[in-house]
């Protein structure tokens, strides 16, 4: 049953769209489920890709469409004439149609807008371009199916039968009453499980999760988590069932957040493929690499100032990539524990608890780093003093590196700044410089220099 | 409608324990959602946690067990004797049922299941302890709703009722053949829409997606992401059905996944929380560190063996830190973005491509910080030949970072090695001793020294 391409297949396809041959294109395409001719299409050039979507019915090639590499899919859409965008359109939930003409041009949006024949599609699609991308109203979509509390089971399912057409999957019946006020919900099981005369009030349920339109992304994320829901109703200010967020949705919404904050910790700045062009990534790697050029011309600058240690205290400087490096981890270590505790909403006690665990926490793994530390350099190079200087050195870059990276998250975090940017680089970088002036001020304090 | 723990809630509920006011709390508890209860028994201490547990309903306890931070989990089943465990193992899913048996000791389960009264609940749940964890079996439920592709649509309803009883939420309705091979699907929505005495044959969708309970938890993520389904049936060796994986527990997967990965980068072995004990933490965190300070000690000991340079060249080695420092960086970036594309299926093309992309693109970000790191080092220092032997290590050791990140990411999973475990801690330590070393050797050949 799985679908994968393999080379000779797509070369069956390029072969077909450059002999014109639209009727075997069509057999062999409308086979296929939407997300595989999506893939198929992220792997052709434009011109065949433009000629594949033109080729196949809306109602495949707008689903293909939202599946695609968002690369490709602008280059398509940069090909297609606001006519031809507004048939994709019209056979698209309203929440794909508005995060497609998101991201087109103003004036190309406008353009395909007027083009489309459908007017309460249009008028929900254009409803949805209100809200901003991270909210509840940027996520949901207007496709529901909703009764009101006043009807009986019969009349319910006749209405309903018709509503449901338009919506993919109907999870819930939302319940409304006569002012579109959200009043409860119904399942599907209900309606089949109660008998037919029953009023809709005395089966719908009364306690629903909703959200506002306002609400984030990620509250709305961690709260359909919680309670393990597959669509989540949205009112507005005024308590009225707008749209639905479904957890189709809120799968994508959750694994680009986890990329992201991954991609931040791992120093990159953008959201980039394996794929992309070697400018894209520069763009987004160079940034940070010019950060870690600074913090390191930062930590020459320091040592510079105690270069006139280095002929009689050599053995200071060879350690200084190895007290860089142990704070920097550290760092690392401590901000992404914070991140995670904030991202998953469990941090427990005050930022005072916080930074005293985690004096403790640094205490220990200091201790345990520095008496191996000090095994090794007392043993190689047999002088106490030294051993004792960057040993206790050590112990103390560790404890300030582990509160650095603990406090930084959590009060960018307080102000409104996402904490995953303070991993990283970041942290890293600025954790090399303080590491090593703790490490020359501690070591010359101990040698008596 | 959304319920927030606060202290004073918490207060009440503890004064209601010591009191063992249980009719009150009853009361209380009974409003709330199970997840919400899950949240209250994890602030709670043992003692309290098992007072609520043992008095409420299984029917709420057995899925506020479920959502229990584990560490909690595991006190409060210890307290609980195998009879109890068996009361709430009867009111779960078979799959939460399997996996909390997994968490108990072999003995412990043993008893457990000696004591479920359900015949067919317990030899579902002994069934599904026979698969991986990480696998479509082991992520499976056998709750599900078939009929048999004989039936009339009318003579499925109230088969169909009968059997929804049992299941939370029904999504799909499977089509099996006498022989329980898995012949289609049907949506609760195709049911309402058709006429009763429609054969559900003539209903039924004969395209269904499915994977056998060997699949391994990655690929039934990927599938249900990119066919955007909530729910998968699962078929035995011989084609039939015998469970079904819901997104509710992909999304539990999808979040432990993005979890470990986003630790592993950030050099944190186990799977850890904020708040775990200081010995857990030290114990995820201090394998890393250990390494870190292998890899510090590996570079002093290349530094020492340049030493003798020392007195004349000195800053040279005032700049070893920030060599160290971009090596890690690049590093990381570079396995970063492959570990990524691994995990999403998207990379293309082989490995020679890929790496001959990475040296064009650590070229183009080496050449700008050099030529960033020349001019600040011979405006600072002014020695040309100097700045030049630096700025082209730097240069040199970009590359090879580059090089090294991409390449160990790629034959870890050749190797069938989870890739992400190359990046962190691994490579920056590699990264360092590599770079430090390359670093001195071009600058002595270019210095000729």
């Amino acid at each position: 049953m799985q679908f994968n391409i393999t080379k000779d297949f797509l070369e069956e396809i390029c072969t077909l769209i450059e002999s014109d041959n639209s009727v075997q294109l069509e057999h062999i395409l409308e086979e296929l489920h939407f997300a595989d001719v999506a893939e198929i299409i992220d792997e052709l050039n434009l011109e065949q890709a433009v000629y594949i979507v033109k080729l196949l019915d809306s109602e495949k090639t707008s689903e293909a469409l939202m599946e695609l590499d968002e690369d490709q899919r602008d280059r398509v859409l940069n090909a297609l004439s606001p006519k031809e965008i507004a048939d994709e359109l019209e056979e698209m939930d309203t929440d794909d149609a508005a995060d497609i003409l998101n991201e087109l041009p103003d004036n190309i949006a406008q353009e395909v807008i007027s083009e489309l024949i459908d007017e309460q599609h249009a008028e929900d699609i254009v409803d949805l371009l209100r809200y901003e991308e991270n909210s509840a109203g940027g996520l949901m979509a207007k496709e529901l199916v909703k009764v009101n509390e006043n009807w009986t089971v019969t009349g319910c399912v006749s209405e309903m039968r018709a509503q449901a057409e338009n919506v993919t999957r109907v999870h819930s019946i939302y319940v409304v009453d006569n002012n579109d006020k959200l009043k409860g919900r119904l399942s599907l099981k209900d309606l089949l499980t109660s008998p037919a005369s029953t009023p809709i009030k005395d089966v719908c349920k009364p306690k629903v999760d909703y959200v506002t339109v306002k609400t984030s992304g990620e509250e709305v994320s961690r709260i359909m988590r919680k309670y393990d829901l597959e669509a989540i109703p949205v009112v507005d200010e005024l308590d009225r069932l707008v749209g639905r967020v479904t957890i189709d949705d809120i799968v994508d919404f959750i694994t680009e957040e986890a990329e992201k904050d991954y991609q931040l910790a791992s120093g990159i700045s953008q959201d980039v493929e394996a794929n992309d062009s070697i400018w894209d990534l520069t763009k987004a790697r160079l940034p940070w690499l010019v950060l870690g050029l600074v913090g390191g011309i930062g930590a020459a600058a320091i040592m510079g100032g105690f270069e006139h240690l280095i002929k009689e205290y050599a053995v200071l400087f060879l350690f200084t990539p190895l007290i860089a490096a142990m704070a920097g981890n550290v760092g690392v270590q401590s901000s992404a524990i914070i991140v995670q505790g904030i991202a998953n909403d469990d941090l427990k006690g005050s930022i005072g608890n916080r930074l005293l665990k985690e004096i403790l926490l640094a205490m220990l793994n200091g201790v345990i780093l520095a008496i191996l530390l000090f095994a090794y350099t007392f043993f190689a190079e047999g002088e106490f003093l030294t051993s004792l200087a960057i040993s206790i050195s050590l112990f103390a870059v560790i404890i300030v590196a582990g509160l650095v990276g603990t406090f930084v998250p959590l009060a960018l975090h307080k102000r409104g700044i996402d904490p995953a940017l303070a991993t990283g680089p970041f942290i890293t970088t600025s954790n090399d410089i303080f590491g090593i002036l703790i490490y020359f001020l501690i070591a010359k304090a101990i040698i008596g220099i």
